[in-house]
């Protein structure tokens, strides 16, 4: 764990609500960092509270981009903030840990990482799948050589149940919510351009999503150059729980990512042998990957050790979102390209 | 266990080959069959052990037909037979049980499966997938409404390695061979029409394979008419053996299907708790669901029960099965209807 | 699997119960073995039937004795006939495979065995769980030296649900009834003379059994004369169903026997992931190793292979048996020694 | 969570070792609790560096106990310190949460427990198991009645590996060290006085142990007044790491806490499918239940809140070790009363 104890890293954070309070606690608990702002316009109360349990001052964004001892900011505020917020770290030159996605709006997503890529500050996106320990224990093994060759890849993602309609219009809808994070390990896991996509998806389960123009059921196949095959699998019912699984084909292997039930406690009864329900939801399955991104953000900034996923792959994992929507709406499959945009 | 004991029902086999063997070996155990014939014109020597071992008479094809005490037959030879034994089946008005595929040429399975369903002999397809008592419990589970309403559907298909390439010719390729399987337990399951079909395929294990012009891994993606969705995976390789799984997303339940391990010995090592590898291959994995498919063809002759699976699923998948050839060659999805044909 | 076609072995069954129709059955159905009589002067109509399926014939003890072409015999008949046919069937000369026990009391068993180890017929005792291939599997393991030394030992046995208090006269109480087994397959895997045993039971389940003067669940512990340690816990409830199971602590590996579910079927349900019930009883968890228990008595007779089980397997595990008693009766711990007896 | 900002308790940590530095980091990230002393005359280094990261005060034991600011003291340090820091709190009035054992000698442990009630000052004492989800969830069942009545319960605990034999001094033997945890356990589930404690041991595993007097393997049978029975196997070698479990028969269900593998990860390798080891030992496995402690223990000072263990548990657990230690000495099982003493 990065410790720099002696001149702790300053760092505050946008956003005060779910998310946010965990980079905000994460960045409390941790020794290197100090978490010296908090900004959150909308959310008064919440702002308030974190303040309180954290020992954060309440700011607002000038304060923070003008201040020389903040080393590097978080953005954990509601999504249409994340462009702007990145902008100004980039013209401010601090560091910037950004939530995904970068923008809705793809054209800005370009816009946007060019010009951070251009400032130079230390970057990364939180796509916190890539920290968690089982996750990053497979692409290690795929990585070493260890398992052969990685040939295809089976991805499943379910949420418990849906969101409320009102979600689907700050989302972006479900593809740009919810497939990015697999698009994004897809990326991470077989470290190749993606030739194409095809993704179909449903609304079986929300008709109330349905009305709103969203969908809560996918499936996205994507080709590399070289051939390889991946299949993401995303729902918004998880009968069980939060359904987070992946399985990939190596020559020598087939790693499975499995869930982690909430406790070891089995039952065998007349009707079989009953296993926990895995962890709840996404706050509790990656609490530590939370935790080691909050680490990976204070190696950036200290010893410029490089994140798991930068502004790149947000943009690229972003490119592939925007190639299944289009897969979904022409129910043709997207032949893509490093420059194609929607 | 259907039971006709004063008289047993008189089933000859065609092919002494590996599946031909386990058919004649399962005839000749039911109480309520006796194996009275083998044909294998090709396979002499195997075909005469079997005898040996069986009881059974080894005679031509036209002995049988023209033996009017030959109730049913079992239809295990090549499969550039099956389409005219089929034929000579419905002529001589003999029941029949029929190994898939009916033929590699679908203007074929059309007209056969017609000629059959216009002679009404009892007809059955040998879907053992079908009649295994783990893949039956899930559509069980599914059809009694216990599970809710099946949304989507993935099903995974490993093979231990890769054929000879010289098998490419006979099975008419991976889709027709190993894929008409997953793409008739969608169908079981599903229970409704297919809509879209769209596959990929890659050559990535077996060189050999491509220089005969198959592939090796694939993924097809089936969408219903009301928008359920459904993927097939299927690969010439399996690092741990055969495996063959598939998990239901259902309105309450997630129902999953495993492999079956060798033995129940876990053996916890420095390195983690390894338990044992799947059962090795269809042979095994399937010996009670072939058990049960040849009391189901003798239940059909003598009771009139349904088979699981008729001469219509095998048209249907087989339908399938052209549909996502054809989209594989064109990388586009492919539409479907009930009288699409290639 | 042994195969001595042209001069098939001629066997006899004694009872035409649960376990007698099982091995009736199993000598019908092998290759090498016909099933040449069927005797149970009790269960008349049990017997017809069993002969019927068969195409044994129903005859008496003296016959069968009587039959020079008879080879051997099979003692599935009630335990107070087991005693005297394995006299007579060291003085006819015949081979013979008992179901244990070789007698309730102890002073019987060690004459018989003496009278048969005299004749020098060849025998052998059924003991069918060291015929469970994953059993033997873990006895294989351990023998082969690849899990080092075993050091201690855990068995779990427990019944679905209790018998009926009339069994308990027949049975000999739960010692000898089932945790012979247990112990006996302590014996398998420890290799070793027993030094001490210690016991401890109660009922707790069925009052029936205890006004008759059984117990329904135990413990016993026994040491080896070098000081390695086992475990014998049973039941006769089983929530779930039948449940047999271990645990082998060795010096590099610990080993497990599971349970086998029915099914391959697992359900995700809110409550958690319920995987199937294992096998409902010893009919059908054992049905393969009664299969390959046949093999062996046939392989015995026509090769002269030691069986996994022999006389003195019987004799000893009653041995520890009558040992157990005496300890639940007194509280003490019982030193053993080769000789000691009850 | 107990939250009592306005007035934060003020705790001192005795003992800046392993588990000291546990409860250490715990106190002080307890949102409602003070770290304000650490005390460790032995530890001079660790205990400076300990404070350091905490900003604890170093302190002597006559310090905190003249303090009358502190709320509570934590005992941690060197067994043998156990019993005069109880007593010194016991006279001081602070509230107490003491790590297991009391002391090594019974008379003692009887002298402080009755001391520390009279003077009625809060004490629990750290059976840290009783406070992990896994086994609290599996007691709260049983206590529910959910379950129905627990009639036999197998508890396994083994070590990753033996611990040095200077240990065997300092920890009292195997039975007074490990025993302890599971013995414990026992009471905590069966919740009914024990009748009779039967032990065996032997040295199998580390001559240097038993060179130095002590065992490395051991197995204890417990009964209760009702006929209940127990099983505790204990042993210094664990061949895939720490494992810890139990297995409790109920009327209605079998209950089983498992272990805790370190990531999701499985691999199916040629050799079957491999899930990871547990957790690496008890810091790892009872990482949150050390923290659920901590908890424990400021709402038992503040609000008195009952613990889950109390210092009569801790006599009770060491009164059935002492039981053991007579009956492995003497081969006899021992009858125990409330007042049974050694």
């Amino acid at each position: 764990m990065t410790d720099t104890k002696n001149t702790p890293l300053r760092i505050a954070v946008f956003g005060a609500g779910r998310i946010g309070g965990v980079h905000a606690r994460n960045a409390d608990a941790h020794p290197a960092v100090t978490l010296s702002h908090l900004v959150d316009p909308v959310a008064d109360a919440a702002c308030a509270a974190l303040a309180a349990e954290t020992g954060a001052q309440v700011a607002g964004a000038d304060d923070v981009f003008a201040d020389d001892r903040v080393d590097g900011i978080v953005i954990a505020s509601s999504t249409d903030s994340h462009a702007d917020l990145l902008r100004r770290a980039a013209d401010a030159g601090k560091a910037v840990f950004c939530e995904k996605p970068i923008s809705l709006d793809f054209a800005q997503v370009e816009e946007v990482a060019e010009k951070v890529q251009e400032a130079g500050i230390p970057a990364m996106l939180g796509f916190q799948r890539r920290y968690d320990a089982s996750f990053r224990a497979a692409r290690d093994r795929i990585a070493s050589g260890a398992a052969g060759r990685l040939e295809h890849l089976i991805m499943q993602s379910r949420d418990p149940g849906p969101p409320p309609a009102a979600y689907v219009a700050t989302s972006g809808g479900m593809f740009r919510d919810t497939a990015i994070h697999d698009l994004d390990m897809a990326r991470f896991l077989l470290d190749e351009d993606i030739a194409t996509v095809y993704a179909v998806g449903s609304c079986l389960i929300s008709p109330e999503l349905g009305a709103a123009g969203d969908i809560d059921t996918l499936m996205i196949t994507l080709t590399t150059r070289s051939g390889r095959l991946a299949q993401v699998v995303n729902c918004r019912r998880g009968p069980m729980g939060y359904d987070q699984r992946l399985e990939a084909l190596c020559a020598g292997e087939v790693l499975f990512v499995e869930n982690r039930p909430r406790t070891t406690l089995r039952v065998d009864t007349p009707d079989g042998a009953l296993a926990p329900p895995p962890e709840n939801y996404f706050i509790d399955r990656f609490a530590q990957a939370y935790r080691d991104e909050m680490d990976a953000f204070a190696s950036m900034i200290a010893e410029g050790t490089q994140p798991l996923a930068g502004m790149r792959d947000g943009l690229e994992a972003q490119r592939l979102v925007e190639a299944a929507i289009v897969s979904h709406e022409t129910g043709a499959a997207v032949q893509i390209s490093p420059d194609w945009r929607p």
